[in-house]
């Protein structure tokens, strides 16, 4: 088939490329002209044969929902656009609304795979009608893995990018387990060498996956991690999960704990530990340190 | 080899079938005769050629520490005891001293698998000297799954154990990381069929993985879980992880999210609930309700 | 002053009696023409000296709403309206709006102190102008504590309910902390009389506290907390507060934990915990019980 | 009554002060010279009339233990020791019978109230026999606080230590709840002056608490806690309560929080982060930094 793809980057380059492998026509725009392959947003919807299908592959938020709105002026009845950043699902509806008054269909796609995704193929949940789904289903197939799985149509307009910010929120989480063990057993010093253990959980154990076979990976680049630093950030969708789960009166601890991870590893200090410093001060006398961080070696009482 | 397997349940007798189907010799011995080769301790032991290698398989605490005390009684200079249960890493350097007051030598062996090692392998973590580990290692490369993982030497004494607790440490947080993630989908009904958007994870996501994979079994044993209880016991490994943090001032939140979740699911009612219920009565005047439980429709504001 | 109270509830109604007290002029109106003063806003509104000062006491979300919306129909220049309800503060900002284009002022004001408030006095967190704020001042006055404190103008509008949501957050978190350490010492039985315990803590240590007063009171009506169950509403606050945290990259831990444990509490049964179960069945073959929950006497092994 | 006094630091000697107040007559020992009435413990219990009684308040752990020993050798049949120190409670039960083989009795008593115990009276919770407990009565009466409240029998030898321990669990969830609340406001700026937002909340507030006096004390010392590091140690009653709970199978969220935010409080960078890091590295091809810090300014997307 004849597609459209509006952003050309780490994600939606490769995913062009694996379009074309599999006998697609692609029709690529990104604002750095030496990988585009059109001049702006109108050369690219003229380029496509009716009905003219563009996947956006642009960051998510404002730049997405203007990319959008822009297609909408430019693209008419039969059309569709496909979101497949990764944008928060509750943009998904006011996006096809604005779109279906020009008679324009939605589809939002959820990808996952990361750099992995060219060669393995990239996760797909999406949302949408049957009908909008169907014209971009020639791509959807070039884009999954092989094998039965990597792909659902997971609802109405909004299910797509919802199932894929849960897939999010549950990584977040699968990471923090993985790296709250790897610390404890780097600090217990009771195993010889700790990147063997991980790695011969690999197979036969009942935590093996493909993020603790990354994590053996990144051991081996970089042993023990040293001069990586503990900072991690975060894009939203562990945000919006832990919303969501406020919202549905759902609990979710362990997400949570590793956004909140996150958020901490960004301090160089904590604001609520100088209040918790202030108040043992307080009542306990126990000495408070004063910044710059001065060692570990600080003692006291409570 | 020859080697003598104490205890024939669910894992002792699989593996026991997995290292006679490798070509080694086997005596078993369990308190329940319809499965046991030999009658008592002793008879196993004396059908054993020495150097004498017998592999402890019976519940951790009191019954592999009386079964450990008995062997020591039994074996002599240059055989070997093995526990590959689920002991506390703390209990296996007073059972190697022990041990080592009759010449006897001592490794501790955690073992992942469950019922799926008798056919795939099972993850071995052992700990011990290297001499003691040599006399066992025909029936470790046996156990263990084909390929290049699923085993590792992880140190001295002790550091098998300690190996697999922080394994079923993060066990419990992935298990966790899933089920919050399977809740939210549930309750948003915002996707159409949240076992196939499951399933779809399978292939090309970040978070494929076994424990995954399982979960999907189950999902299509127990359409939507109909029926099962949300009960969750625990063995041991992952309190003795979260305590292990605790020693080594490490943060586990995910892991002790997981791990309270499983305290709660096994309460009728929260006494901890119960408090706050009887404190929010106290200054707002908020209802409070009476057992038993009369469903889910109670308001009230703080 | 002269003051319109719509809203006479346990908050309003005790509200109106406290400003009577203080020599104050209270039109009030309820839905409930049994404690109204007046028969419709309209009335309330007509029987106020200009400039009218309402203030409105309802339930936080479309009731307020509504109500600062009909009140913006019926007053005019130099007018106030004062929102002491639980609204969420995103809200104010557009009250405040739509009430300006008329002429009307407003003040948002967080309230707490419960039904202890008529004879204690009412904490009071107030955001505005200045100039809105001094229309009600002797309102304001009236209500709060005597002494020193009791009463902020925090700062511009939204900044009243928001110091009030984080009061409410902090109130989850402090609840939570007694709670857990009551269930323990109940659980342990190590100490003879956990209330005497308890009690014993409302002089001299760090933690006393007016809840630790009010849970002392709570355990002496009803001893060991019998017969209540464990289930706790949430009004809004808790969330918005972990919302606002997420919203700022603050990581609000224990907060977060008071507000999962009032979801779980409002379960007959954790879908995430049926997960787990399912998983541990698949992997290690662990029983799982069906419903309805039948002890806690099951056992297992991960 | 007599009483001798071990250990004269910041509590000893202001319990000695206390107690001399209230006419008791008090032997000091302690290794500071300047400060210690008598050369040795010998010299100290010479100097008691029988029966004897010696309240130890040194450091808990390995110089309680030793404290303790070293009286059973000095002291005889109907004498009693006290130990007044943040002793873990599970070491009381040996001390309480060592000391019995010689006759000695044994109380436990934690105590509560930092610097301000002299004037305001300690809290205590004390566990033993009555009649051990009668012993020493004058002296718990002269340190308690005036009132009904601040003093317990909370039951048999380690019930004191255990109440104590809880206390302090619930103590270090209930500053954590102020931190994050401060934190949050902090953050947000939609208050214009936190400091003033907190002192408001000492009376009329659900929250009113003496910890939050004397968090309102430190910002009024130090606004906005400028230069007070967020760094806080932990002296081991937070992680024998979140140790206890596991033992119990009782959930404390709140207050395991509160021990974790300490634990990373004193991380100049976390492991476990290093190991997030390098996973989003690896699937995604997110950048990683490389110590040491530089700033908050990182972007990347999972």
């Amino acid at each position: 088939m004849d597609i459209g793809m509006v952003g050309l980057g780490k994600m939606g380059g490769n995913m062009r490329t694996r379009l074309q492998r599999a006998g697609h026509t692609v029709v690529g725009f990104d604002r750095n002209p030496e990988v585009s392959d059109v001049g702006s947003l109108e050369e690219l919807v003229a380029a496509l044969p009716s009905p003219k299908v563009v996947w956006v592959m642009v960051p998510s938020g404002d730049a997405t929902r203007a990319t959008v709105r822009e297609l909408g002026e430019l693209l008419g009845e039969g059309d569709l656009v496909v979101d497949g950043g990764n944008s928060r699902w509750t943009d998904d509806q006011a996006n096809a609304e604005m779109l279906a008054g020009k008679g324009v269909g939605f589809v939002d796609c959820g990808v996952s795979g990361g750099v992995w995704g060219l060669d393995n193929g990239y996760a797909l949940m999406f949302g949408g009608s049957a009908d909008d789904v169907a014209k971009v289903q020639p791509a959807l197939d070039a884009l999954k893995p092989e094998g039965d799985f990597g792909a659902v149509h997971a609802g109405k307009v909004g299910a797509g990018h919802f199932s894929k910010m849960v897939h999010n929120g549950i990584e977040y989480a699968v990471m923090q387990a993985y790296a709250e063990g790897w610390e404890l057993l780097e600090k217990a010093e009771v195993t010889d060498n700790v990147t063997e253990v991980f790695r011969s959980w690999r197979e036969g154990t009942v935590i093996r996956s493909w993020l603790l076979d990354l994590l053996v990976a990144a051991l081996d680049e970089t042993p023990a991690l040293e001069g990586i630093r503990g900072y991690a950030d975060d894009s939203g969708e562990g945000r919006w999960t832990v919303e969501a789960g406020i919202e549905n009166a759902v609990a979710t601890p362990a997400i949570t704990a590793a956004l909140y991870a996150r958020f901490v590893s960004r301090q160089d200090d904590s604001p609520a530990m100088k209040a918790v410093a202030a108040m043992r001060n307080q009542f306990g006398g126990h000495a408070i340190q004063t910044s710059p961080p001065q060692g570990g070696d600080a003692s006291g009482d409570s």
